[in-house]
């Protein structure tokens, strides 16, 4: 019973579908975060739920770890094997297998990534609307509770999976929901997979709430002299019942680095960029209203426009930014953190952050989703400097010490992996047990993802 | 060990708060259902959180069966104590701790009822939308996933509860979710609790999102010669991304019913009641789309109005619609049934449905929240006549088995209690199993409301 017998037997039933090349296993040891590459023993490429139902029994027989993997966009390091065993890499389980027009949902396999979903839903007037920026894959968005700048109008991944299949530690394979939009019936195991990033069971197929393509979209630009007034604008367009589909918060330093890679011209000051969904009329509306509001708070150079060239160029700076900071610091790598805080105390919470990171010797340009009262730093390390991680470590924590002061949370959208499991008892207190007693019952052996989640794992 | 001996160190702790008294037993051993009253063997009336956990502690030691009671309003015959035991009554832990406006949440106490909520709130400007009809305690709102006419719009609990306090079967009390807009730290706990009908812990204390007054209401009426033109006009209002507030559907047999106690005079055909949030231009843009498709489909005598009197008029006959339909057959009491359908098959299921009740010897009109796929038949039976019972149990039965044939759910929104147990197998399958697991790690001996919820209970 061990790791290597596991591999043995699964190269038996899977042949050139288990892969232990040091490229593939160098490959599937990297993440997006600051944690050293752990390369897994071996990677797995099932093609159906019964060859992952067959996997887990393998390798709950040997008492092998098994990690699921997506695309490998994670920021927090969720997919590393950090206690070895078997990547389960979900890249030929990635079809649309059914979409329901009329009932403007969709059954997919995990695999499949955001942006390949969207192409396929393109001639349905359908659309699946989570968009975290990164292409991700839709079972990793479901896993780790993703969501991004669209949440504040269609919700996070909670909002928008259905149904799951799931196959569990001992290989047995259920289906959580139904195609109903709501229902009663029982304890919500769809809502306790979603999230639960692995560590319950890997989830084998999806059935998504689909939305239609807004009939007209506008979308509007304006500049703030403060972070306060930004945030104020927010707070009384969400107050005033304003349907917004994105609005996203850019600092000064964000704008600057924009600037550089989009050639936008912006001022360098504090900016919001809002998008508005619905019929020609509706987003007409919203978005002089939006107007009215930055104009009472002193917003500057405020435009709006539903021309979809306009718009694009509106929108270009933002889809771009991450990108566009990291490239502020030739060869830096960026610690992001990911605070969420109830709205009323975001100017203060983003202001902090502001002023900790202008005492630092390292860049944080700030930029979030501020409709949901989310925002990330992007502290540019040098990643050969011990000093400036340790230093960028430092601030994120007081970033996350005060999110909990303030009743927020240590992650919005971008999950525990490894970086958020320090803090888990912070936020959680008695209820991060909870969590462990669920995932004893669940998984007894301690084989999905194990070293993350939980505490004591 | 025993219920006995438990009681005894309750009364110690409790004093007057607990009751032995046989008309407070009897009262609690009431259900709107079917079921035989089941008076507890004591009733407790706790004044906070710390007075929960301490019975939690005693009934723990002492073996002793503990269920929730808010306001006694189930249909399902949740809060029967099957087993004996405590009934923990919220009645004394009904008050509204903390509005945050800003943020649009509060901190509420369990007992609070939904109209209670609502008129603390109307100074704010805000409200708390979900309407299950029936003026519900918060906490059984909660605990049963409650939804009702607005879910079509806002959500249902599930969406609406951003946290909660819950003492757990040992006593330990816990804190789930932040008053973050979203998280992904980790599993969903909040959302486990919310629906698990008082078998995993007693929720004490609630966070839940609030909503802006709507600026204007626009509400609409409209007859149809026949099901299926209804239905389409629900599914093409939502393709076209019309944001209803409310959707209603009344069968023939329930707009007569109506009629008769409320005289409005519509004709005894299938209609649609809508109501639109928004701004004035807004609900009256919606209105008239609507209205458009709704002519399309052949609907007859659209009117709509944002005149608050001319508004009350139209949805007073939805809103007295229960009552009407149980007083149009005078000692009759109503079996409720509960399904919630993919919308593409909702015509199907209604038409089903309708087809079945003209055969039977009973009546039952039918009528629904269709923007969400979910319909209810009030099966009307003479209480003295076994036969009608069973008569009406073995039509129910007929269209639990055909929901789920279509991909939805034996509860969309009143829950598991005592009335769907028999179908949990049925919908969710080696799912249940799942659930059993979770119960016995949260809850190892079985004492928070047994007999329900899972296998082998």
């Amino acid at each position: 019973m061990s790791i290597a017998s596991a591999i043995q037997e699964l190269s038996q039933v899977l042949g050139d579908r288990l892969s232990l090349s040091k490229a593939d296993l160098d490959a599937h040891g990297q993440n997006e975060a600051h944690f050293p590459v752990t390369p897994p023993d071996a990677v797995a490429y099932p093609q159906d739920t019964a060859e992952v139902s067959q996997i887990m029994r393998i390798c709950s027989a040997h008492g092998c770890p098994v990690v699921g993997y997506g695309a490998g966009t994670s920021l927090e390091a969720h997919a590393l094997a950090v206690q070895g065993g078997v990547v389960v890499d979900f890249a030929r389980m990635n079809r649309v297998i059914e979409v329901n027009a009329q009932d403007m949902d969709a059954r997919v396999q995990p695999g499949i990534t955001r942006e390949a979903l969207n192409t396929d839903l393109r001639a349905t007037g359908l659309f699946f609307p989570v968009d975290p920026g990164a292409n991700a894959s839709i079972g990793g968005m479901a896993s780790t509770r993703a969501s991004g700048t669209t949440a504040v109008r269609y919700g996070t991944m909670r909002d928008n999976v259905l149904g799951l299949e799931v196959v569990l530690a001992d290989g047995r394979i259920i289906r959580t929901g139904t195609r109903a939009r709501k229902s009663s019936a029982g304890f919500d195991l769809t809502g306790l997979f979603v999230g639960a990033e692995g560590t319950l069971g890997l989830i084998t197929e999806l059935t998504l709430r689909l939305h239609g393509q807004p009939e007209a979209i506008s979308a509007a630009v304006c500049a703030f002299d403060d972070i306060g007034a930004a945030v104020e604008t927010v707070i009384a367009t969400i107050q005033m019942g304003i349907p917004m589909a994105r609005i996203e918060f850019l600092d000064g330093a964000s704008v600057a680095a924009v600037n550089a890679m989009s050639k936008l011209g912006l001022p360098e000051t504090p900016h919001l960029m809002v998008e508005f969904h619905g019929s020609t009329a509706g987003v007409a509306e919203q978005a002089e209203r939006f107007g009215e509001i930055a104009d009472e708070m002193g917003g500057k150079g405020f435009k709006w426009s539903s021309k979809p060239e306009e718009r694009t160029a509106l929108w270009e700076a933002r889809h771009k930014a991450y990108w566009a900071v990291l490239s502020s610091r030739p060869g830096a790598m960026g610690l992001v953190t990911d605070l969420c805080v109830p709205i009323s105390r975001l100017a203060e919470a983003v202001t902090a952050a502001h002023e900790d990171i202008a005492r630092a010797s390292i860049p944080g340009p700030i930029l979030g989703h501020v409709g949901d009262g989310n925002f990330h730093s992007l502290l540019l390390v040098d990643p050969d400097s011990p000093e400036e991680l340790a230093e960028a470590k430092a601030i994120a924590a007081r970033m996350v010490d005060r999110a909990l002061e303030m009743g927020g949370t240590i992650t919005g959208e971008h999950g525990v992996g490894m970086g958020k499991l320090p803090y888990m008892r912070a936020e959680h207190g008695a209820a991060w047990d909870v969590m462990g007693e669920i995932k004893r019952a669940l998984d007894p052996g301690n084989l999905m993802n194990p070293g993350k989640m939980v505490p004591g794992n």
